[in-house]
């Protein structure tokens, strides 16, 4: 008797396979079998005929609080936008983390994302969010150098931050250490965060080359880019997540592939902050993996990484519309998320995470010639009927049972009012 | 006694005003008020605390029919796909256009259209479905010269589509004379046109400069753009819509300015077929009147116009992120539209028409610090409640009463298979 039988949609499984009226077998938070219907019994049925039945959205590149920001900053360059942000930044409390932690964990959840990676400040309370919602999350404590305490204090804190999270919540919480940039942090505190990661076997989550800006800083401070910085210290390797990578050389991204670093591709916010093109397709033909980001809510406007997926894929097709075939966005969307974060997720496949969502396509924009193609164009996050996250069902028929919905935006907007008004 | 009041929303009047808790009072098809409650009594109240009370959305240029191509040409550049689209467009029957018509008339009025500007084939199926089903649209039966007719028979049957349809289902429909493009119809053909538009007082609907090889093609052909050809016979004026408008001069658009066009942008088709992109910030900073519209379903693989304003505010601020207000945006989507078709609609103003959608904004990613913002960035077709037309209320509460929803979905799929395969 398994825990959950999810019968009779369309199963993509991410692994190659499109089955029609095909089942997804989940026992004891992982998945036992996807594929024709077998002879099974579970102590819960979910129909989904009409349904797209696929592995849950990985949301790669984020930062959950700044759903706090949303529309306060709006139509700025990335260099008047960071400004305003961080003059806000500073009022933040715990509580306010808390509170926009909880409105972003919704729309997430909501829109069909079971995962996302993390960087922030008080980013303890954005793990107890993870805790008490359901969804799974990889979080790193933001480190700015300089910003609040000193080094030493501030890697201390963190070092405790991963002793305390680190496969908490029934291991649906993995935690990175998280040093801002390669601008914001000095080359010695890179080294000290990675030999912590390197003990504490944890990933690290960067930001690099996002802006001309920082290529320019780091030329002029290092007489190198961000990526041969981190080269020269050993920090890039599969272990590494590096956010953006949009001012790239040939020769960077040469380093990124033969260090098989992870990338997350931001592509609305990167668009809205002006912040250049990332060369997403020349990197995906050298088979680096590029997991997708919705980056905060402050910029991209939304977590709904559906709206993410069109994004990347129209973004470079406008150079080449043969460049971004419409499964290779979704893989970037699921799998690739997983490899980045270092989980067996994405892939509906035997023994991988029971973190599955169930896509209701009988809408007139799914009447297409091509499945994964129209999932693609026309798919928003109100298409997603139901969300499960480690064999656990978080949202069914557009129900989120665990939340008081209208008090987490409440409490969100009040929030909102009072950090941002008077600016 | 008004037909029906909008109550207790927030009031987006695109003319200017956001006016919480207010009303809008409907009689006869026209808004009667709009603004803080009045004392009034309605046949019909729809209450909208915790919503956003607007102008209908409208497309202003879409071929409705092709969304039975939607996902077939997937990934494949302008000069490709238009290929393979018009192998399969030879194969359509009066049938299918209307079975293509109803699927993306039921996307628009479920995504909160209530208004579009077309152009295709068999028209006169689109013109039954437009009055069957209580949608708004300015129609055009297309005209490529030398395809299945002789010119003189394709002008003729074209005047007895204008007579016979224009004012038609209680002034709903209108028509406009609907030439391909420059590249496609001859100076000759071309002025034929004009004459017979001015004769009818008709509007004109042609494609301009989408593609570098219409540029090319027309340098060679006439030693001018089509910018300078449409100037030169005397076509460009306030009733022209001319879409996508990409490889333009500074100085054509100075013409565009000085004769008043219309332009209509759709950034996801360009995007998705590499076309180019329109310089849309200069043209607006010109004061030229830019309507948006989504292309048709089979390059920009879906209607809903939401997210064509977020396409249009991303693909812009790319290159300047002040380029593209959400304000701007929001007006590109409303009352541009019905500027560039000449009718009074798309403002929520005293005898204004009465299309109006009734979005709900009680959702986690329209907490925001700024409501025009965060619509833009966060609003898709499914958060659109309510669509009136007319004053008819076409949708209520996401229920499309007077349609027979999988019918239409089954019967666009039907199509759909027989005419795409073996392709």
């Amino acid at each position: 008797m398994a825990d959950l039988i999810i019968k009779g949609g369309i199963v993509l499984t991410m692994d190659g396979a499109v089955i029609d009226n095909a089942s997804v077998v989940v026992d004891k938070g992982l998945i036992k079998y996807a594929g024709k219907v077998p002879k099974e019994k579970a102590d819960k049925v979910i129909d989904a005929p009409g349904c797209a039945v696929m592995p849950g959205l990985i949301n790669a590149h984020t930062h959950v609080p700044m759903t706090l920001f949303r529309g306060y900053a709006d139509g700025l360059s990335y260099a008047e936008w960071i400004k305003k942000i961080q003059m806000v930044e500073t009022k933040l409390t715990p509580s306010d983390v808390r509170a926009g932690a909880y409105l972003g964990v919704l729309e997430m959840i909501r829109s069909g994302t079971t995962t996302f990676v993390d960087m922030y400040i008080h980013e303890d309370e954005v793990a107890r969010v993870v805790d008490e919602t359901g969804i799974r999350a990889a979080l790193g404590y933001g480190m700015i150098e300089g910003l609040n305490e000193d080094a030493e204090t501030k890697l201390k804190s963190r070092e405790k931050f991963v002793k305390k999270w680190n496969g908490a919540a029934d291991g649906r919480i993995t935690t990175m250490y998280a040093p801002h940039s390669t601008a914001s942090c000095s080359k010695e505190f890179l080294i000290k965060v990675k030999e912590l990661a390197a003990r504490d076997n944890s990933r690290v989550h960067i930001h690099v080359l996002e802006t001309e800006d920082e290529l320019k800083t780091m030329k002029k401070r290092y007489g190198m880019c961000s990526i041969n910085l981190l080269n020269s210290i050993g920090m890039l390797g599969p272990g590494l997540l590096a956010a953006h990578c949009i001012w790239l050389s040939d020769d960077d991204i040469d380093i990124l592939k033969n260090k098989e670093v992870n990338v997350v591709h931001c592509p609305s916010s990167n668009m809205a902050l002006g912040a250049g093109v990332s060369p997403v397709p020349k990197m995906l033909g050298k088979g680096i993996n590029i997991a997708l980001g919705t980056d905060g809510a402050a910029s991209s406007g939304s977590l709904d990484m559906w709206k993410e997926m069109r994004y990347a894929s129209l973004l470079h097709r406008l150079k080449d519309p043969a460049a971004m075939k419409s499964s290779k966005v979704l893989e970037m969307a699921t799998k690739n998320g997983a490899q980045a974060m270092g989980i067996n997720a994405g892939v509906l496949k035997q023994g991988y995470l029971a973190d599955i969502i169930i896509v209701d396509i009988k809408k007139p924009q799914f009447a297409s010639s091509d499945i994964v193609s129209s999932l693609v164009s026309g798919t928003t996050g109100y298409d997603v009927k139901t969300s499960i996250v480690n064999g656990k069902v978080l949202m069914e028929d557009r129900r989120v049972a665990i939340f008081n919905e209208n008090k987490i935006i409440e409490n969100a907007r009040e929030a909102m009012i009072r950090i941002t008004e008077k600016n």
